[in-house]
């Protein structure tokens, strides 16, 4: 099967921000694969600021990730 | 469209500071896009001490991409 | 006894997150052996949103270090 | 309007450290600029053992920041 | 007396890991020395989901820390 | 005045350790000068089993730090 995680490559810093999002989902839904609680999960914490920080600070620490991979895409 | 994240460079250590809380809000956009949501969000966080806090650290995650990507503006 | 952490050397990105969360879940099992105790906390965790949040961020935290190890699969 | 943060330069690491705590308390100020809020937020946040600890952690990870960029005043 | 922490250095990724749990353990038996307290507090933690998690987050810190030390055993 | 971090620089790990025990320390006595209120959070946090691990996560992202400073004592 195709892996979801090819590469670390992107072309831009907002593909790369979008791999981040990918990868943080990505440690969610290994941990828990089922669908319909991953679904109420996000019910909970889609209207929670406090779940939505922790989930930018995921997102932040995939983002130092693929952006080291990238070279800062300089 | 325009990206919003087109590049990690910016001129002074201030902007980066700017992108780092801008890459910050993004993380927490793309989990949650509906504005009224995120209003209420804000309400809640922007109150509290613990939030903010921890707002502070998502920041400070994502500053230290911008400045490694600018070679710390040596 | 094979090591269950003989390298941190993968072929791809997607072998690298695998051992991002394997570490992950041996940071938990080292400090708490006990498969029934591990098997109480999986059904609590895996149906709580920042639970499953803060899981994410230990295999990111982990996946930086392996990323790092294999140069970003380069 | 001169710049809060014009460089990530200091003399010395305990300089570096106060520039930390400038970026921490900057991090809030910038999510919230009202100062009464900020006031009631300090009362709240500086009798708080666990909310301390969490200070310390984000002036920790701009102090990293800093002090790579003053390559650890070597 | 002999230091508990004389090197950095580990042959093996696994022994580096059990550096890292060792480190994680001393970053609180040297905030909290007492015996009794440190016995409680492992049948709170140990039997705790979240907890559980923040531990694997810690020992995930000093992991990076030990792996880069060793040059990532290449 | 004498500078209470005059330099990152340490002979051996474990005074490196302790030097990034007393920059987490320092995290908070800046945010919080007032000795009566830290003798009282230290009896909350140093029976909590919760914040003695927050405390170690501090003290391991400060000892990356200043391990990185010291080129791990190579």
């Amino acid at each position: 099967a195709d892996s979801w995680l090819p590469t670390l490559k992107t072309d831009t810093p907002e593909q790369g921000f979008q791999l981040a999002i990918k990868m943080s989902r990505m440690g969610v839904k290994t941990a828990q694969p089922n669908m319909d609680v991953l679904k109420k999960g996000r019910a909970e914490y889609s209207n929670d600021a406090e779940d939505l920080i922790q989930v930018s600070h995921v997102v932040a620490t995939n983002f130092a990730t693929v952006a080291a991979a990238n070279n800062y895409w300089k």
